[in-house]
């Protein structure tokens, strides 16, 4: 059994040692001509680093190691390290005419797994984040119900609650592509998608408690916020899944998600799970709000317009690498991605590496779903060929991802929303990655 | 069809017209006894606040409704609420003689669903949390192995990601109840417990790298901080399900949880699952090392050692009503507990009003994932009598939650660690709710 050595001489001389007593065993291609990890090469590079003067560098101790951090009464509630400040919510300027009618996008290329923070979940509103004081804040249902009902938050959380692990997407996700506009990165092709735990309570439990009236066939949610945010939602969506939501992730609605209280339709268009909800009002034809006649609706190349089009259908992207995560070396790689379908579970996902020619299947990774991220990954062998790599997700009912011919022959190009086609990232054989829209 | 009002005058006068419209329906005890929704008094207590003067509270327009809120640039990385300022982790100041060498607990009572916000994770360290440079940490694998390495961070996020949602307690969760202490917050009875998404590689990986040599059983964790905290760990469990954790809930670790890399052993102590992951040995015997033998070891009755009590076994407890989470009025209540098992999946939660004399099986709610918090919950009519509420969790091995008795016969008083015992909160008729010891 070897000691605990804490001094580096001591633990260099001992790997030094081990290693001469090594025999000559091939090694996997991922160390090889990869990462360089084998013992000479790690050897060498950090014997080399100590000996330019890095005395902290480890397998030295390092400064940390030699002092006393920070106690548990300074940070009541944590924050990122300040080494990962540059994983934020970004915003294409010239997208909005102004931040408060405007987009932030969650950084897809620095997520892992399936859960988006709360921190980084993609902003998307049309009057600003209003700030919504809980004990003066209530919630109306009235309409064609019997019993017309005023809650108080409080009221709300007494009845059971219920959570989910979903997706969250805005339809408009990727509607800069339409036309064929390039967002030289994976945060601004995809990044209007989150994925969290939301804890609420059934819509269908509370109206239960009002009574719906017969004839009844829709609803109408309403916004608190000063934009009156509002949307019709047909009531055989409203008595299946959707949830009246108060909190996310294990804690309170964010300010920027609705605090304290939205509504939550799984795996349909973001903007009909309506924020710091003020209003729901049950009635037999649907509304036609502003926000599903002039937006959220799509013009055909007939000259028809495709309205309430809810579902988010199966989409997927390879989210490593992607413009923000080039190929930084030869070899072995592990290529991941994420998929997703408001219709279900994902249930494959098809790598090309030629643009659509050959297909090979990827491993979905860890839990799977119904209307939620799931990971997939495939092991590329990568020797600086210039590659078109795609992703095309199939869900549990079937559906097949579109290429963007698809797409483009049954939509035309002047949707702005429910762009879910193959996307394709070109790699050089420099490394780095772009976008490029490709049949 | 009714059209949109945002007027209140006439919001209210509809409301009151189709109340004035129903027939007498009886009530559910949950609206009459309980919340008081129905038409009638939620109408006159918004009356009455508006005729207090209180213009703003809806069904008014309240004042975020009539102006805009801040727009997309302004948060980057968001945080909760400034009303959700009071749920923070919390320390006991007498606990420990330092606040560097401590515990910081999670708001369990106000935690909804399984995740665990990363912000309001429980913190347990032994020198404070260091501040450790990503691009300058490296892994080393030594001991008996055939290819020592040396890691960059950069290098092992190359290898494939795992992700798995598992809960992380502390094995001194709840242990100031052993010789009697009776915390009055569920904060501090059962808050080092946490359950988040963790991202990383599995360990069973990097030992195939490196090539475990003949003979060898054990494995040292070592951490990078001024404590330099390490653990003796089977390679039995290393090459089971134990991951190289560089992420949770989606993004890279916090500071306080090991930022930028931590071990994560599912299911056990949580002082197993080194953080700020520095060095890896690979031995044939345990280390033995203080923190394994000083500490997280318990004096048994008999005078003996327990030592090497890894797997942190099945517990539950119930979170609404808590101490913090008081029962504010007679009539039905959706009682809410959370559950969680080191050796498996929860099968089934017992629930007991009088203090385990009989029981009720409460409904699981939500995911029920493998060594994770699952919540469970059950409707009660509490009608101002007084109640001895206990859960009591099965997992699927079979494995019953003991007795406090039960537990005190097996190991005695002079334990610190590892108290799963049936925990007892006693409500009185006024609602409050306290934490008694109860065989």
């Amino acid at each position: 059994m070897k000691r605990l050595s804490e001094n580096t001489t001591d633990l260099l001389k001992e790997i030094k040692a081990e290693a001469a007593e090594l025999p000559q065993k091939k090694r996997r291609d991922f160390l090889l001509n990869g990462l360089k990890l084998s013992v000479g090469s790690a050897l060498a590079a950090t014997v080399g680093t100590a000996m330019a003067g890095k005395e902290s560098l480890p397998p030295n101790v390092p400064v940390w190691s030699r002092k006393l951090g920070r106690g548990v009464v300074s940070v009541p509630y944590g924050h990122p390290s300040k080494h990962e400040s540059d994983v934020v919510r970004r915003t294409v300027d010239w997208l909005t005419a102004d931040s408060i009618s405007s987009i932030s996008m969650t950084p897809l290329h620095e997520m892992k797994g399936i859960i988006t923070p709360s921190g980084l979940v993609f902003e998307r509103y049309h009057a600003g984040v209003p700030e919504v004081n809980p004990d003066d804040h209530r919630i109306i249902i009235n309409g064609m119900v019997d019993r017309p009902l005023i809650l108080t938050m409080d009221q709300l959380m007494s009845f059971p609650s219920e959570s989910v692990i979903n997706f969250l997407e805005c339809p408009a996700n990727g509607g800069m592509e339409w036309r064929g506009t390039q967002m030289e990165a994976l945060q601004f092709t995809h990044g209007m998608l989150s994925c969290c735990e939301w804890t609420g309570v059934k819509l269908s439990t509370l109206l239960d408690e009002v009574g719906i009236q017969k004839g009844a066939k829709w609803l109408l949610a309403e916004g608190a916020d000063g934009a009156g945010m509002s949307r019709s939602i047909p009531l055989e969506k409203a008595l299946d899944d959707t949830l009246v939501v108060y909190a996310q992730n294990g804690e309170m609605l964010r300010p920027e998600q609705g605090y304290p209280v939205r509504l939550f339709n799984p795996g349909w268009e973001g903007n009909t799970s309506i924020k710091w909800l003020r209003r729901l009002e049950i009635g037999d034809k649907p509304w036609y709000q502003r926000e599903e006649t002039s937006k959220y609706t799509d013009l055909m190349p007939d000259g028809t317009a495709r309205k309430f089009s809810f579902v988010q259908e199966t989409n997927s992207v390879i989210t490593s690498p992607c413009p923000e995560k080039p190929m930084m070396h030869r070899g072995i790689h592990h290529l991941e991605g994420i998929a997703w379908s408001g219709r279900g579970k994902i249930k494959r996902v098809d790598v090309s590496l030629d643009g659509g020619v050959s297909w090979q299947t990827a491993k979905l990774k860890g839990l799977v779903l119904s209307k939620a991220i799931t990971r997939f990954g495939m092991e590329i062998n990568w020797q600086g060929e210039p590659l078109l790599l795609q992703s095309r997700a199939i869900d549990e009912t079937g559906y097949v991802q579109p290429t963007l011919s698809q797409l483009r022959e049954a939509r035309g190009s002047n949707s702005i929303y429910h762009k879910n086609s193959i996307h394709t990232w070109m790699l050089d054989k420099d490394g780095t990655v772009s976008n490029v829209q490709l049949g």
